[in-house]
């Protein structure tokens, strides 16, 4: 008989995740009342954000609890239903926590198509970090053609679509990224004009020679000294959407302070914080042009996805903070 | 037979500046050409930002350069003049620069009434100072009634008058001061509800009690600790106008950083600079407000007038950043 596997908060980490900072449990299938269904999660979408979530204090939804289902999207078919839209069989992706099966009432839930792409991609480009990087740069950032756009994290989840969605803008797009590898994938395979080596060399000179018109938005994944280094080759006008901090995430000392906070004057930068939450409404207008730029060929995704079952949840999250990741980081569930 | 005394800058200034960093020396009385005039300076501006043109490197404006006038705004009479709409015993202010006497083509030229508001005026609450408050109270930090707005130097030349058109907005406005006799003047003069002395107690609780419903709009003056301190308490989707930074422009160490960065992401912050300039071609109808609430006795203004003549610019200046000023500071020229 099936049972749940399901991952509990057991205490608040401090750095990166232990083993013990969870209870990886199995627990009896949950069964869907009236107006629910089941979905049985394939993967598990590994996000930055969850060790955010792990915190104690405010942020910008409350922290995960200790002893609740650790809080995660996920992509599965719906293996049971008494719910009037979402029928057996039916492809999901929601916010379903970090279990094999989980229950839903709908809210908040997307259809997976994976017939047009697969089904990993549905918590990826065609998910919340597709989602994210549309509006982000588009919205928050304000981006027009002709501009230059520096992302950070260039291969990762967002910023691989940042870079593409930039380069069918017809803006410069230059990525920053870790490791040569990551910055080959970048160019090569997401098409930016350059992506630069923050661990090969000074970033303030490789930056000058990629950005030979300056920087009009610099999307934000990183925090750190990459920022204040970019906040120097900021244009006038220019933006600076942000949208993850992680070097700061799995910290245990206070990061160190952004000094260059002077450019944000001198240059009138508008620095702009933002969630794709707040985007929620305009989720279906977005969704509907990544699949039509992905049905083209125009835009494509790297998945990193990780065996293990969910009982390897807390070393693959991990690898987001050591940098071991290439790609949208997701967990198979079997 | 008149001469004219210049205040030329010699060298750049480390920190504070001192005396031999101008020349300051009397020269030839300037003739008006064709199409200009010559006004004689009654009061001339002190402005935090003059410490930042006397520096080498990139900025809004390019540095002044070495041997030229140092830049500055005065408000003074026409003496002379053969330019059409400008005529003898005109009152103008404008970038005539640290002099007594000036030659103008016109060109950032605004007409002062002393009918209306005494001469001084016209350089502080109903000159550029006051521009700088409305644009970037209203237009950059997007103020809507009910909210709550904290400003930085809240008796200061700029501060004053961010507090009393949120007022007059229908906004709470909490001033941040160094001194009781600051803060006394935001609240009984100015009319602000409250203002806190970041040198008395912990700012923070401060802050906590004086505004408890949060911070909706930073207008930020200083820089340094004091935003950091006010980012924590800022609301979701809260402004923060940078108009100045004046804790770095005459620091001779590199400013510490600021740490709170993450709460510009979790709570959706937009972070903008602006410089009063870019708003220049919505002047009139910027000051037509502000002359309108004066007019009614809804803005008044604090000038601090200095005497000492042109000689005593680089003394009266570094009040400026020692924080020895109460209200606009201005130079009395003669």
């Amino acid at each position: 008989m099936a049972v749940n596997t399901v991952v509990r908060l057991a205490r608040r980490p401090r750095g990166l995740v232990r083993r013990e900072d969870f209870e990886i449990r199995e627990e009896s299938l949950p069964e869907p009342r009236d107006g629910e269904f089941r979905v049985k999660a394939e993967y598990i979408s590994l996000d930055p954000a969850m060790r955010g979530w792990m915190n104690e204090g405010r942020s910008y939804v409350p922290p995960v609890g200790l002893g609740d289902v650790m809080r995660g999207f996920s992509v599965g078919v719906v293996d049971a239903s008494r719910h009037e839209r979402f029928k057996e069989g039916d492809a999901v992706a929601g916010l379903f926590g970090v279990q094999r099966y989980a229950i839903s009432n709908g809210t908040g839930v997307t259809r997976a198509d994976p017939g047009l792409a697969p089904l990993e991609t549905w918590v990826g480009g065609l998910g919340m970090p597709g989602l994210t990087a549309y509006f982000g740069l588009l919205e928050v950032g304000a981006a027009k053609p002709g501009e230059t756009v520096v992302v950070s994290a260039a291969s990762g989840a967002v910023g691989q679509v940042v870079g593409q969605i930039a380069k069918i803008n017809g803006l410069r797009a230059v990525g920053i990224a870790g490791g040569a590898e990551k910055c080959r994938i970048a160019v090569d395979e997401f098409g930016l004009d350059a992506c630069v080596d923050y661990k090969a060399a000074e970033l303030a000179d490789q930056l000058r020679s990629a950005c030979p018109n300056g920087i009009d938005i610099y999307f934000e994944n990183v925090g750190g000294e990459i920022l204040d280094s970019v906040l120097l080759q900021m244009n006038r006008f220019g933006r600076v959407p942000v949208c993850g901090l992680i070097s700061a995430y799995a910290a245990t000392e206070p990061p160190p302070g952004v000094r260059n906070i002077r450019s944000i004057l001198v240059n009138r930068l508008r620095v702009q914080g933002f969630i794709v939450f707040d985007f929620a409404s305009r989720y279906d207008e977005a969704l509907g042009r990544l699949v039509q730029w992905y049905r083209e060929g125009k835009l494509k995704f790297r998945q990193d996805v990780r065996g293990g079952g969910i009982e390897a949840y807390p070393d693959v999250l991990n690898l987001l903070f050591t940098g071991d990741n290439i790609g949208k980081l997701v967990l198979r569930v079997d």
